[in-house]
């Protein structure tokens, strides 16, 4: 490439190189060289947010539903108002091109005492704060440009994590001399003689076993094997079950699909499956807290950990072998099993429900996984409305996206924004409790702002229902949170048509739903329920905490 | 003191011993002993706030009204999510006691995945991170807790900067065990030689002066010095000047205020007089960008610099000595000063204008002016709203608050909530454009819940103002905001009461005026003008920039 570029245009180019076609953020002063590139830029959409926090949040649901996303703000308020969002993409493998514009090389060099900054003279502070919550991070100046902007760029697309570029505003402008390099994203490992024999291992004890079963998760995404996987699976006809964390990784309704698994609190037939099989094999699956049941999962002897580098078979570790290639390798190696005698994954079972009667958790959530259609992205907020959805048996192609590692209450609203923006032709269905709602609820403006036209479902239990459960008193007062007129917020922030309901009772859920599925235009609904309404997995999940905690099980736990 | 407590309980009782009443905060799981601690403390009310951004800035505002303030949000999310405000209380040097609950140190030890974190088993990432935009930082355990507790109050106390305790949610229940000493936050400094002397050079140059000027600052309150500096200025009858920042540090009324020296964007008498003084005393002042007109301001030979411990005088500096030891050794050495031709603080000036027509800068600002009454608490935020409020003369006893350093966006519409609840016996005025209170707008809610009745002025210029006179193109999309309807929020928020209006000419502004100081509940009324339409201070300002920059000025300076 010889034509000239200043360094934000090279910056805008190598955005568009990895197929990013929308900016999230909020302009500021620094930053101005970099939100001109990206309006001038005929590829690029400006995604103007209503605070840095919920642009970070946006960036992450486009990621998720994307592949990859970008983020730009202003220099020391405006990226420290992101970090919560960025570090939620880091633990999430979500690659996330932080852009901040910084002042100029001259202030900076000068020491001068500027607007957004400590008064301290120092430059460094922001950018070494966002350094430990992204893969890498650099400040750009004319001589380091192409290489820093191509080292990022990699490591961002490679490692699938939020990479932090300081772009300080004299620097944007300068014009690149010399010859510019074409991006090197393309990444050609070779499969090594070691990664043959431990495929044929594994491939091994896949084929002699009885009951053979898969645990997949998001880190097949993250080496790039989850179709590779697919086939391994299909070839082998394989069973497999997710955890919490990656629930409908692949379709809900594969035919190979156990369900949910969740250690001791919930799904009985699923576990003693799992606990009675004589292979077990974690595909990219992380161990955390909500994944296990609170720790409480136990595996047979015969369990193989398949997770980004590290493979670990009877005990033997092996730290750097490419998952990808290992995945590749055993879809060659697998035989088909023909034994499918295992439990089938029939979603939530609707009780008979009184139509006049308020609406409980038992009467909710399976009406809900009644409303979702094929190919909906599902957005839903970390509580127990995630959880109250866990068990929900997904249409063939709906994704569903939760935070549970980061946990960051808040996010589903704004991550729900970057998903429509990434998929406009599906539905984007936000599902989110109304004390998380409360933490970026502004984001509802933006939707109809950028012509996108949600569904967005506040459970409003009164209060943090999740924490009411967890905490020694559920009604002590730091659990209430302020009264809102939810269905009143859509109008508020300037939008006209969208259909609004709130319900309480089982008929006018149905109602609504009916009118949700037929509406033409955005939805809302705020549904109404008792301040405790807890769905099965919630409740046995706090009990489980609880008792291990020695504080007291507010809600009885259910029948798994 | 012999009783026995736990840790989370004697941190309690050290907040109370600094005048802490009230605490601001998201609950989370981690946080839940320091919770329920605050909740079960009769003499400590929790202030629970839709989002930690928020929180961390009522916490600033309350800081601003009350000297000292409280923070308090889980681990992870929670805490990154109030850094911005914290970091701003920083620049500003107000001390909040930001305390943060973690995982129980079992759990840390373990390495476990668990949930609010990045899932690579660290447990001191983000008290690195908040080191970084606090005066210091602690974890506590139980041997370092009471050793701890002590050193960190005192660094907030004297310091004036916000410090960050984390408290492992076992930690926090354990009890602390032999004899716990008292708090010891007294600091009782000596006069030394040195201070004398150099106080005595300054009394010399002072009174030997034909036109001496003091220019008060922020710094005198960080020192404990403002009542001492008072008295230097009324013994020696001397005239003095603010800088932005540090609008309404004194009463504007006091017959000795010369007005607001912004350098050479505004108030050309004041300038005139200033630069042709024989000894200006910057007493406190930051030399910021925003302060000295973007780095315009010219001083005389004659300027003396008193800022913290560090002093200089005709080129010799000292830097440790005691600012507050040097002034109250000023007040004993000043003669008072005869000549009184200074000019005199006027304040806006309202020219006549058509009670029909639509609102504009000169006629907005004079009527916000003369609104104002004694003893208001007015909470400005950052931007040409701010820029315009700056000419305006206060009355006795009002205070104005802004964030002219670290800028942050939103600021002010959670710091009205703070700075409220520390003085509900005085009118609390939030002023702040639509694109900056679209950051933070849930806060509204939690006036009402918290029984305060604020007056709240939203300027409605359709966009970020500021930034339309600052960047290249006024009208580039990025500065366009979503278009709400404002006066629809408070009720969204579940606010029965207040007086709403939505004001575009002058006669519409009038008697919504008259209503907003004759209501008995919170006021909420938006103020409609034209786009760019823009205070004198802001323009100059903007233009003084631009030409810096070599970028074209948007809006014509006027007369300064």
């Amino acid at each position: 490439m010889s034509q000239s570029l200043t360094v934000v245009e090279y910056l805008m180019q190598a955005l568009k190189e990895v197929n990013i076609n929308h900016v999230f953020g909020v302009p500021g002063d620094f930053a101005f060289p970099i939100n001109d590139a990206i309006c001038h830029d005929a590829d690029l959409a400006w995604i103007g947010c209503s605070n840095e926090l919920n642009a970070s949040y946006a960036a992450d649901g486009y990621a998720r539903s994307h592949g990859i996303a970008a983020l730009n703000t202003t220099y020391g308020p405006g990226e420290l108002s992101a970090l919560c969002g960025v570090a939620g993409s880091y633990a999430a493998n979500l690659p996330v091109i932080f852009m901040v514009g910084m002042p100029s090389e001259a202030t900076m060099a000068s020491g001068k005492l500027i607007h957004h900054t400590l008064g301290d003279g120092q430059f460094d502070t922001f950018a070494n704060m966002a350094d430990a919550v992204t893969a890498t991070s650099t400040v750009l100046s004319l001589d380091n440009a192409v290489s820093e902007i191509q080292r990022i760029f990699e490591i961002a697309v490679i490692e699938k994590r939020p990479v932090y570029i300081g772009v300080p505003e004299d620097v944007a402008k300068m014009e690149i001399q010399g010859h510019i390099p074409s991006m090197n994203l393309t990444v050609t490992p070779s499969t090594e003689e070691l990664e043959k024999e431990v495929a044929y291992q594994i491939a091994l004890q896949i084929n002699l076993a009885n009951k053979p079963v898969l645990i997949v998760g998001e880190h097949l995404r993250v080496h790039n094997a989850k179709e590779s996987a697919l086939t391994v699976i299909e070839q082998g006809n394989l069973p497999f079950a997710t955890m919490f964390a990656d629930k409908a990784f692949y379709d809900e309704t594969h035919p190979n699909f156990l369900g949910l698994y969740d250690g001791k609190v919930i799904n009985r037939p699923l576990r003693e499956y799992i606990e009675s099989s004589d292979c077990v094999i974690h595909l990219g699956a992380l161990m955390t807290d909500f994944n296990t049941g609170a720790y409480s999962a136990t595996w047979p002897e015969n369990t193989i950990t398949i997770l980004g580098n590290r493979i670990e078979i009877n005990g033997q570790v092996y730290n750097e072998l490419s998952l990808n290639n290992i995945i590749k390798e055993l879809s060659q190696l697998i035989v088909a099993c023909t034994d499918t005698q295992y439990p089938h994954y029939i979603g939530l079972v609707e009780s008979k429900h009184d139509a006049k009667e308020m609406i409980t958790a038992a009467s909710l959530y399976p009406r809900w996984e009644n409303f979702f259609k094929e190919n909906d992205q599902i957005i839903a907020e970390t509580g127990t409305i995630s959880m109250g959805l866990g068990m929900a048996k997904l249409p063939k192609g709906a994704s569903f996206q939760n935070q549970t590692l980061w946990g960051s209450i808040g996010w589903a609203t704004p991550a729900a924004l970057g998903a429509a923006l990434a998929k406009p032709d599906q539905r984007t269905i936000l599902m989110t409790g109304e004390g998380s709602h409360q933490l970026t609820v502004q984001a509802i403006g933006q939707f109809a702002r950028y012509n996108q036209k949600p569904i967005i479902f506040v459970l409003n239990n009164d209060g943090y229902l999740i924490e009411r459960i967890l905490c020694e008193e559920p009604k002590i007062e730091y659990n209430d949170v302020c009264h809102w007129n939810y269905t009143q917020l859509p109008a508020a922030f300037g939008i006209k048509d969208w259909y609004c309901a709130k319900v309480t009772t089982n008929e006018e859920l149905d109602q609504a739903l009916e009118m949700a599925s037929k509406a033409e235009t955005g939805v809302y609904i705020e549904v109404i329920t008792s301040d405790m309404e807890t769905p099965p997995l919630a409740a046995n999940l706090a009990a489980q905490l609880n008792v291990a905690r020695g504080l007291p099980v507010h809600v009885i736990p259910t029948e798994d």
